[in-house]
């Protein structure tokens, strides 16, 4: 696998930075979460005036075998019907890169479906969709390989042309399968407390999505016995979704690059969760969107020790709840750059 | 006072509004708090295809009496300093105006100072601060009711230039103490259950406030033992500020005119709740904007049975919170207006 070389911000300007922030004109600690915000973002530029410039958005497509086995309620024709829903801007994700000033990419690393000749549709197609899981390794080594490679590549591109703040999303079918395997391989957290509805699933449909998956770990447990490759790189090729570990090598490269990573829901929140196993100080590069509705995800915040900005209940996916956090970063951002402070707003000074 | 014809928003629209929501290309229900929004501002104003146009923030300045019990960290020349430092645009409220395109109004309904010759600032006001409630009522009769009629006017002319959601804000040294005598009496709650720090009291500085307050609140009752009139209107006449007054006559004459209200925090919340204890079908107009930091806060809201969609650990007023959920609420009409259905989307329908 492709390293990185990530670090910790500089900790010498956080000083100047919160006696920045403490002397704008308001109450001290006041503006609450923009205040941590604001401190995260200039930590992470090294600045007292930091930008949230070009702001872009992947979207990351891919499907997954273990979709063959009913987990979940929507059927694998929606990955590539959506992905070309997107390329005419009527998707959740459109509308909210619109409000919100970012600029798409529609990427398909392993959807199954030929997109040939559709305009508006990135291919760096891996393979149609992952072997199913629940038999087999998801992928080979080469292919994650060439998955994390992607996504370091995808961000290099962002960067290329200005972008200061990256948001991932994700389109595939029977994804929170796999990203509930890795919560509960890298939190220790039973599985059956990791598994929720996805888009949609009944009572019966979860239990029987808990029967696939607790398989699934069994047959990948006796897979391991004589398996002497670093475990985490096994068990992220052995359940990860092509999208899933693109937006893995996405995340690392942003990180070692420094750039604002804006976190979406339970999906999202898996793969960050990976790629700070892989390099722990990733995570200081993290903005958490939000906590959403799908069962487990407070609870990966909460392993992870992440403070999510929103909790609205979403769970569309697509990186939508991540983008509707957005504003919020930009108003920690303008607090910097356009707030008085006590002595050039005139404003006695009382504590 | 002047009277207003609030009435809960026709219901025969839901069906179809909900029939809209749940056909849009997205698992059901899966973008959560905005549907809800959405259904909510449908409902207000009666169509499929809402706006929100020319959004208006109304920033009600006014000191109070009870600031000379020394019940606020700030003094009370931070009043008119921050309103000055408004017009100049570099105040919390300015900058969220601006990110969020909100046409800011700064209104002097009672402030204690002579802005003569400043410009920026509209002239309403009644008296220069309140009477000190400790001793005496805050207001008479009749400026309670040119209060009520301010914001009444002031959202009129926002209506003229076609506002379709208001904002308001507010900025009082010392405001917190009515809105937590307001939330003891409508509420029911211990007084020292809804007291907080406001602006930044240590300890004692509560102690303080709550010594205040209670005597404040005794003395007030000895005065109602002859006292005939209407309740609500004397305890909102005897203890409130003319901000929070004008905010009161404002947001009922915008629930009268089936104008979306954001609510801001403690305090005007604190004002929403007696605006709904005067005209109770005027919360159906009403979006609350955030959860704040103040003491008390949170519990309101549950009095209310009130969902904020921000919960930042926000404390600045000003209605600053209010504005940034702002793009959220945005976003659940984008929703409504700019996502496809799983018809136009081609996307397979799945339940």
């Amino acid at each position: 696998m492709k390293q990185f070389k990530i670090q910790r911000p500089d900790e010498t300007i956080r000083r100047s930075i919160q006696n920045k922030i403490d002397n704008l004109n308001k109450p001290k600690g006041s503006l609450g979460v923009l205040e941590e915000l604001a401190m995260q973002v200039c930590l992470i530029q090294q600045t007292l005036t930091p930008t949230l410039k070009s702001p872009c958005h992947l979207l990351l497509g891919g499907d997954h075998g273990i979709e063959r086995e009913g987990v979940s309620i929507s059927p694998r024709e929606v990955t590539w019907q959506q992905m070309i829903n997107f390329t005419r801007g009527g998707g959740g994700v459109n509308m909210f890169c619109r409000q919100h000033g970012f600029k798409l990419r529609i990427v398909d690393v392993g959807v199954d479906y030929d997109f040939s000749g559709i305009p508006g549709i990135i291919d760096r197609k891996i393979a149609r969709g992952t072997r199913n899981f629940l038999y087999e390794p998801a992928m080979t080594n080469e292919e994650f390989d060439k998955a994390i490679e992607t996504g370091a590549d995808l961000v290099d591109e962002c960067i290329a042309e200005g972008c200061q703040v990256i948001c991932i999303g994700e389109m595939g079918i029977a994804n929170t399968s796999p990203s509930s395997i890795w919560m509960s391989l890298f939190c220790d957290i039973p599985l059956n407390e990791c598994i929720g509805a996805g888009a949609g699933l009944d009572k019966p449909g979860i239990s029987h999505k808990c029967e696939v998956l607790n398989k699934a770990i069994a047959n990948y447990q006796l897979s391991t016995i004589n398996y002497q490759l670093s475990t985490i790189n096994y068990q992220l090729s052995y359940f990860g979704g092509y999208e899933m570990i693109t937006a893995i090598g996405a995340m690392l490269r942003a990180a070692e690059q420094h750039i604002v990573i804006l976190i979406d829901g339970f999906i999202m929140t898996a793969c960050a969760l990976a790629a700070c196993r892989l390099y722990p100080d990733a995570q200081h590069y993290m903005v958490f969107g939000h906590c959403g509705d799908e069962s487990g995800h407070r609870r990966m915040l909460d392993a992870m020790n992440a403070k999510p900005i929103l909790s609205l209940g979403l769970r569309l996916g697509e990186g939508t709840g991540a983008l509707c956090a957005f504003p919020i970063l930009d108003s920690a951002i303008r607090m910097l750059n356009e707030m008085n402070n006590f002595e050039n707003g005139k404003i006695t000074k009382y504590f």
